[in-house]
């Protein structure tokens, strides 16, 4: 069953009510991480904590309670939602009375926390993604509440039957509306540098890792939009997703993955990784 | 006495309580206006109003009240705050169950008011700046909750004793956190021209406005930091503040604007146009 909590109190997502002094209502003026789960256990919570902390302390946000508190109460919400997969949401935001831009509290923040139902992730899916402009600001690797070059995004991905959006910075791709983007090529991974035009996704971390592990090249180098087409896979990373490959990206069919993979019949570099991760989800979470 | 509204509810500010459906709170999914007026009387609504109305169609959030009904509930709101120098605020973000980027809702949107008591703007104030790196997003037209980098600019600006941060993007002097500015040299008026890098100010419109009348001629242009320094008269405009001069930049004094100033004892261009916006703000709030 969905669980909330805000500022201490626990009940249902739909009985939250926030009010003014919450400066995530005039300003987004505050940070969110989200994971995935199964079965009370959330996957690589330390990363998503730690990330989240990291954020916190970039914005100068007070946390209300101290970072252990922090982690056991996250995994108590997460214990108490029960069986099934779950999306963990987790954010913090600025408190003042009164609406003023500039704002030095100091001791007082809100934390608020959901979680509900998500989907399992599928190795086997293919993604429709589609480009839009990056027109994002120059703080993209801290994951704030200004999210609505992200919405705009989205929706216009969505409208168009895509599953993402990937953004476009003067040809070069940065990352998608809610997820990293990386390509596989002559057996190499290549994905954006970790700069202020990228958000540093848990999954891009564990993508790189896991390659490492595989003994598969890395190499994080900006690609252009017209390298996604000539890769041999395109790999979309996500904390809710894991890894996906991708099938189409503004409607043209990516043939090279296709060749490849009607080849020899063994699993391509980009299966091996979506399949890598999927257990070591499924495994973390029994 | 403050007053807010809330989806069709009247109440004090410190009441409202806004759901989890309010994406406000998760993506800074709104717009909003404000201005200042006094006895009841808001200055410049229709504005103000209108501004409002062309940003929500710019990002396709729906009106859940005809444009007439918006008009009579602000209307309604202010002449209900009672005497006295107040500020309008009002906001309109998308509505949506369950938190997710793409958002097509075409119908229910969350409109939030409040009127809560503003200094009187101050004609002979003379405003401290400090400079701030210019890294928000391509969509600075538009008047979205987006507004975490203006949070940044004017916290770092009060922190060291300033009024306001002057956003400064590849040396070109764009706007301020929460104002346009603008400069006099050689007896012209010289402001940044409207591209999606800054916000088409209700007073900056006013500025303009009030040039011409004066026979005063404006060139809509970007200029430097460095022009800053070397300005006659540098000027602030914003909706609660009106137009206000500066007399401090990054800590060092506006030598030029100073010799002007000292020069024959007439009022320069300057101290005419925040003295005649001021009277222009007095008549017509009485």
């Amino acid at each position: 069953m969905s669980i909330a909590y805000y500022n201490g109190e626990i009940c249902k997502p739909e009985e939250i009510r926030i009010p003014l002094s919450d400066r995530a209502v005039f300003f987004g003026d505050g940070i969110y991480d989200a994971a995935i789960g199964c079965d009370g256990k959330p996957y690589l919570l330390e990363e998503h904590i730690n990330r989240f902390l990291g954020n916190r302390k970039r914005l100068g946000i007070p946390l209300p309670l101290s970072e252990n508190e922090l982690y056991d109460t996250v995994t108590k919400l997460c214990s108490q939602y029960g069986d099934g997969c779950f999306f963990l949401y987790f954010q913090l935001s600025r408190y003042a009375e009164g609406r003023k831009h500039a704002c030095h509290e100091k001791r007082r923040a809100n934390l608020l926390m959901t979680v509900t139902p998500a989907q399992m992730p599928r190795p086997d899916r293919r993604l429709k993604l589609i480009c839009y402009p990056d027109m994002r600001y120059g703080y993209c690797d801290i994951k704030t509440l200004n999210l609505l070059p992200s919405v705009m995004a989205s929706s216009y991905a969505e409208a168009l039957g895509a599953d993402e959006a990937i953004f476009v910075r003067d040809g070069v791709v940065t990352e998608c509306a809610h997820s990293n983007i990386s390509i596989i090529r002559n057996g190499e991974l290549i994905t954006h540098p970790k700069t202020n035009r990228i958000l540093p996704g848990i999954m891009r971390g564990e993508l790189i890792r896991i390659c490492r592990e595989m003994g598969i090249n890395c190499r994080e180098e900006p690609f252009t939009r017209d390298e996604l087409f000539r890769a041999d896979e395109v790999i979309v990373s996500s904390s809710t997703k894991l890894f996906s490959l991708v099938d189409k990206i503004d409607g043209i069919r990516l043939s090279r993955a296709l060749a490849k993979k009607a080849g020899d019949g063994k699993a391509s570099i980009g299966e091996k990784l979506t399949n890598f991760v999927y257990f070591s989800f499924v495994k973390s979470t029994k």
